[in-house]
């Protein structure tokens, strides 16, 4: 990737003047926990390439570092803030929640914070939804909740009416929690409160749980939807080997990148098979994957196979026509396309097999948070809080190399994280399962 | 129930004249615990029938309470047994092959267990499966996996065939662990032992995770199953309230009764709405299920739905042709037909919904069974060995009224138990979702 | 056990009269499931002791059912009900307030429903603590805590303010969750309601992890105790087997039984030893449990115990002054006891051992309920409801013989269950462990 | 911390001078994935300091990226390796074991592989542990086991002897999974293989549940250690909340540092005390820990207090007298000094608590490791097998930065990782608890 062309600098409202309240008094600690501006984290971090950079007179790139600053932006007696989750649901939504309601209410004195409903439709006052008071009590006891105590929705809602609701409501920050879709509306909200001169800090929390936001490590989520499906694989694995030519076949999620798939493929070790959106692969053919599934079947009598959802897309095209005659009922659904593929190929060649199909998406995407998730959540939370009360905007809190830090909205949304097929993750996949190209010449 | 009629005669190869080897010498406490076989357990227990009957001079019909015998059949030293596992998977099969096997080797000393492999596929010489000793040392450690470690297979196959191979191997005690089918089978097995003049125990362990069996209150299995339904139910619970006017609709087991649509209701009480096969309901119609569920969309903004898979299954009789045009995938599936009328139903009425769909089937039937159901398997299988070693035959180890029995297969097979509309359990998942009868006059 | 000379009538304060607002209406079918006082199950449900006793002339002894019934005591909307749970932690305690809330509230329309808080300390004036208002909305999440959300604590209270108070809140319906001890202060409560000519109903729910109330065969939280046992045991276990001479000593709760104990050893297969307050031991001796230790470990190079809190108390009589002398800061504590006893035989034996000491308990009665709990809890309360508002009192529910039953208070209190060491149960556990009676002559 | 002094160079046994076999071929993908020594990771990556560094000339410090190298030492046809564990339970050990051999047999070749029983015990003859044969198939099932399938031991053992033992097994490359007393161990070990002019390989994979070591930034089953734990915390939440004036303390793992009980604390948000090694606390005194506590119990109730196990050591030093008149049998154990102090305390006060003491260790040493483990160990196994087959010898694979690098043993054995009373973890935690210093002037 090439980093070097990225913008990383941070955009604020304005200089931050006010004494953070966080420094001085008895946790004196504290104040020596202050992160200046200048605190930056390498992009990347091999040891010769950046002795290299430097010694050409080239700046390394790098992010800022999150925490809290010795100097903030807004009132905090006055300020309101907002909080609005949006997209599908995700482990961990109201871990953050709760972590920026208690660290911007205890550690900041801020009183005003709304929760907006059911995500950008809580905006737009057609829909007539309610905003939530936000108060510690009213979030203490969330973390064992799956789902988003404030709802969410999915699609484009008007910049204009969001802009005007956040102007009447008076609000100061903005909390946006959601993926790739809720970022690119928070860079458009950012730019129509610039040209409308307001003072409004827009602060995004990635969330996906395909875990493939463009410079971000890890998203909120994840750890606990690899945890999850490992469970599915199990059972699949035990559907297997329980019949004569068991196949196991579980969807995972993963639109655009097979992270999910991959990462519990190694969590969960007797996975034989892993196709993902990154790399490209035959079923038919000699070295297509049919026939190395029918090898395998020969020779062990069962398999496993974890299938991300955007994997083989290609085949939609080719198959279109023919699937919208049939009702159209599952449009470019590649676990129950694999279903019928392999069912008629072992049926074509009078071989009989036992396919279980398990697709465990919603009943991973909407349980509580693990413990490591909890914890990461409640950094991002903080992070996020210390960002807007510095007034920084246009942003999202990150994880890189192990660190918070503050990455530009412009140098994630719109792009993706992908796995690279020749990286170690990918290559640990190929090692633990043995598996092949199916990739015909 | 008209238990009256009903056979509990149970079977037995011979008199058994061997003094049992679990009595005597040290462990003399043991000696206290043979049951006679004129232990007996009442079927039905309510109090005033029951004094009215004896009275009247009717003997009220009973269950021989299961346990061990002080004198056994089989010479241990010589005997030869097979254990096999038919159907679906089902929580704690591996518990019950662990039980008999350390049972009968341990308490009994008997040798040569053999673990039949893929059902009744393997006692069919075409299939060339090979036969598994089983020793204490092979499945010891089989408690926490999931699945059949002999695996399973479906359909039927030829009897006579069978009883060649039980005769072949001079086994003398065949455990049978399946559903209604193999019970089925197993009472045509024993027919042909009797015809052959074999002295061959078939002793069945109803494995039904549906928990259908006849006149057995409760098969293993059912309260893991229970366990993980319900964490589906939670997944649906909050995917539900994510969303406006969000829906979380889960299918689960259950083709022919709705026990576990019904227990796992009421242990999740969020369910608005279970549909079970024992009680027709109308789709259309003022009082028709889609009407009520608008009404309770409009009233609180979400709702949860459980349908037993072989709820509804009126609808598939008219609607038959036009799915078969569809291509015929998910035949009679109400699941997938359930969310489909929904879906039209709101977008004919112009109402945004959020269905979510979820079918958690084969991540239940798959996993290793809980506590609960570890210790019922242990007694199953141990008093499946009892019955098996005093030459009983032709019977399940049934539970009836809190006590392990012996029940003759005849009393069972071919029959299935439902749930009572009229019962503690219907009504109170009444009760819990305040659900009425979607039924129009 | 002399059930027949046990008194199975229970109280009432009136004749209930009032229809039951269940009945009728479109729910017609819950008026069929309204039970008759008549309806009774057999305590002993043996078929020839039963139907000897029959034809000798004697009545066999047997519980009235529990259930709704078509005519309540009670005036809904003038009654007034209170909660109370007292003693230790029980997973389930939640789910039963949850319960008895919902019932009352929805089915029968009462609307004032007062949780007592800290157990019977909410009672009495001086302690100040607040009275909570129950209301559906109050309890309908609280499922998944452990806990009680209304408090608890140990200890008797004067019976005289109890009843002051419960006169002065005008309640009608007192629902009293605690084991003995509170069964006892709930008989002397209704004794003083009597004498004052109060028209107070006193309903028990059972409370005991350790399962040992007299005539109930199973207290809600049980299943679940087990469940996380397990967990402890094969901790335990890996402990044991990962040194030489590994030994894992878990002690679980059970004062006066061991049904924790004995239950959780057959789920978790791999116990050895399990010691429980009804089998004697001796420790010394060449019968002795530490001589047994010493060949199993010399045999197997592990151990894993398992120890009821209560079992072996005899030693302390003995080894009291001894112990008061060091502190007393663990008085009767017999893991701890075993703890030293089993590290200074092998030490004077000159034998190296690793012995890991766990004890779960406090991790195990704070658990939320498991699904099984859960169910077998929304029972109990709904039952308890029903029995309340038909004017009975001074009894308990509990399940006898796989129905719910009303039992009288005076059947149960100050009498305690205890594992048969002739019994299916503790048989079980002697088989499952291969374990002797470590007893010399 | 002082990196630049430090010695992050990696000794091997000489140049590696064969092909590796995981290059070319069908997977040509893995030939571009081999790592070339010269690739390192910058240990500290802030950028300024970077680029200060590098402008004054400076090699900022960086460790070697781990991973397969393109040359290999040893010929794997010849190569016999062998694997120990020492030390406690770890959840993830076996995860290592697993990977090692899947890893060097099915991707190097390497067909002879010996676990050493019981840990270093397993070297010296005199105790007679047998050696184990390591096969994939004798592995692959051990993930969801606890503990170690190898047994462990503690203590030291005679270097001589153990060099001795590798010597006649012709061991090339030995894999030591174990704590800080086993990296001293290692390396005396290669200071005697290289005075013997051996060439013996040793790889060390650092293993600490207390996550301490120095420079590893996590250690394997630490993930697995706070998801466990956050479960007792939750049950000592809710015994605190279920009690007038109810306390519930927990003691975890950390001897020397409070990485589990910080890391807890903030995964499970209803800590109120928590005491580490690293930050002094008084007990006495206006501000001491004591007297908060009781401010805390008088404003809310109840208080939840997590202790790691080497929290307080300073107040063993002067009341080290009185507890050996005691007997001694828990000496230096802060959770029981703890739970003395704050009943006597109360007790003094006239105050009734209600104290709940739970020790969950070794229920949390000896689970299976969570997924997020089982993913980290399957890495660690990996490239322990790379850098062992490259020649590579006396070092850690180690996580630094979220890469994987091989750490010189000697900068990393007899140091330890300590938390900073100045940095993000705790500060966040003094957050979240909102706890104060508890130290008077």
């Amino acid at each position: 990737m090439d980093y070097n062309s990225m913008d990383t600098e941070i955009e604020a409202l304005g200089e931050p003047k006010i004494l953070s309240p966080l420094g001085g008094g008895e946790k004196s600690l504290t104040s020596q926990y202050f992160i200046p501006d200048n605190t930056r984290i390498l992009i990347d971090i091999e040891s010769n390439k950046l002795i290299k950079m430097v010694k050409e007179g080239e700046i390394p790139p790098s992010f800022e570092k999150a925490g809290p600053r010795s100097k903030i932006f807004f009132d905090p007696s006055k300020l309101r803030c907002a909080i609005v989750t949006c997209g599908g649901l995700c482990p961990g939504v109201n871990d953050i929640i709760r972590s920026i309601v208690f660290e911007i209410y205890y550690s900041y004195g801020v009183q005003n914070i709304y929760g907006i409903r059911y995500g950008l439709q809580g905006f737009i006052p057609k829909y007539g939804h309610d905003v939530i008071n936000l108060k510690p009590e009213s979030v203490v006891n969330i973390l064992e909740m799956g789902g988003s105590i404030l709802g969410s929705s999915r699609g484009a809602q008007s910049i204009e009416e969001i802009v005007n609701t956040l102007k009447k409501m008076n609000i100061g920050i903005l909390f946006m929690i959601g993926g790739d879709g809720t970022l690119m509306a928070a860079t458009k909200i950012t730019d129509a409160i610039k040209k409308g001169g307001l003072k409004i800090s827009v602060v995004g929390i990635p969330k996906t749980i395909d875990n493939d936001i463009f410079m971000v490590s890890r998203t909120f989520g994840f750890d606990t939807a690899v945890d999850i499906a490992t469970q599915a694989i199990k059972g699949a694995h035990n559907e297997a080997i329980g019949y004569p030519n068991g196949i196991g076949l579980i969807k995972l999620m993963g639109r655009y990148s097979g992270f999910i798939a991959a990462t519990s493929a190694l969590a969960q070790q007797n996975v034989n098979f892993v196709l993902i959106p990154e790399v490209d692969f035959d079923l038919e053919g000699p070295k297509g994957f049919l026939n190395v599934l029918e090898k395998r079947l020969h020779l062990r009598k069962h398999a496993v196979i974890v299938v991300a959802e955007g994997a083989g897309q290609k085949f939609f095209e080719t198959d279109n026509n023919e699937r919208d005659e049939s009702g159209n009922i599952r449009p470019r659904d590649i676990g129950w396309y694999l279903k019928d593929k392999i069912t008629s190929y072992f049926e074509s060649r009078n071989i009989k097999i036992s396919l279980k199909y398990i697709d465990p998406s919603y009943m991973i995407r909407s349980v509580p948070a693990n413990a490591n998730d909890h914890i990461f959540c409640s950094f991002l939370g903080r992070d996020a809080v210390h960002a807007g009360m510095a007034g920084k905007t246009r942003l999202l809190i990150g994880h890189w190399n192990n660190y918070f830090v503050h990455i530009p909205m412009s140098a994630s949304a719109g792009k993706r994280k992908k796995i690279d097929p020749n990286g170690k993750l990918w290559l640990s996949v190929l090692h633990a399962t043995g598996q092949d190209s199916f990739k015909n010449e």
